[in-house]
């Protein structure tokens, strides 16, 4: 293979197609919301994932105000309220997930702000925190995790079709480019952001 | 949605799917290399990337012998010689990319080994390490990236058709599922672990 370099700038990019969780938490009366791809499992036992925040956003002081968050899979159907969730801030919207049509419901374990329309969902406490350059690695321990009948051991993809963010790059308007496992490519116009 | 409890063991299924890296690395003579989907960017500047290794990995050792490893891409195509590589352990086979019929190059700023084959590779040396639980997080301070022409900005995902690893389920004989973009499923038998 012969390679060129690529920009420092674009090395996130390499990891594509990644799933978005969204990140949900609650804290003094107000629902923050945000999709997060830099997320993973971090340990089998105990039950740690880790999920890479830049702390200017409004749900990471959120998170360290209220110590649990969850984190919520949608099904490719809801890629443009992912995308809202993106675009819009906690500060101007003090409950993010009403604010693009989700509906909060609250946690087993943690009364923390669930997203109904999610196929599954994780209730994590803060485990540790590490600052890595511009972002921070929250680390949570999952206290409770829940799952529609479209999981058992596996997934049932014949019912989960995952969003498969690609990145923004398109032809003419920019969009969040979004490829499913059924061969499909949903665009969703970027709005708010540049 | 109505949701049931999911066992704690089956919580990083959640996550899938997830395109598995695979992580390469040289010292003393030997090449080690692994799949790794627990692999993730962590910072735009300095460009971090983590990867969470479980420290009885033969790669491992052989990461904190040599304080640097490589991340490489391969295509859907190779998911077979991915799988091998999860199959075989570092402790029989001193190459392990020559036992999967891979081929090793030398990087370009750090000399580790490379897959010849694969579409993008990162050279990264070791920034930090964190203890999570049963595993540890190694941060790589990506120091080369490089990658064929079907990466510009962004993958051009008509050229690159990602392995989506979907887990082991299968009816009948256990196997490594993939999916990809196209709608096509990719089954791989299990041939050394259970």
């Amino acid at each position: 293979m012969i390679w060129k370099q690529v920009d420092s700038s674009r090395v996130h990019r390499l990891f594509y197609p990644q799933v978005p969780t969204v990140v949900t938490v609650g804290s003094k009366g107000r629902v923050g919301a945000m999709p997060a791809i830099w997320c993973m499992p971090l340990s089998f036992n105990p039950t740690l994932i880790g999920v890479a925040i830049d702390p200017e956003h409004e749900t990471y002081k959120l998170i360290l105000e209220s110590e649990v968050f969850a984190i919520n899979w949608l099904d490719c159907s809801y890629a443009s309220r992912i995308v809202e969730l993106g675009e819009i801030s906690g500060r101007e919207y003090p409950n993010k997930l009403s604010a693009v049509g989700l509906t909060a419901v609250n946690g087993k374990r943690t009364s923390q702000p669930l997203i109904q329309e999610a196929l599954a969902v994780l209730e994590c406490k803060v485990h540790e925190r590490f600052r890595t350059g511009t972002h921070e690695l929250i680390v949570g321990e999952v206290i409770e995790a829940s799952a529609s009948d479209f999981f058992t051991d596996y997934w049932d993809f014949s019912n989960y079709d995952p969003p498969l963010y690609a990145g923004t790059a398109d032809g003419g308007t920019r969009s969040w480019v979004f490829m499913s496992t059924r061969g499909v490519t949903v665009r969703v116009p970027l709005k708010h952001t540049a």
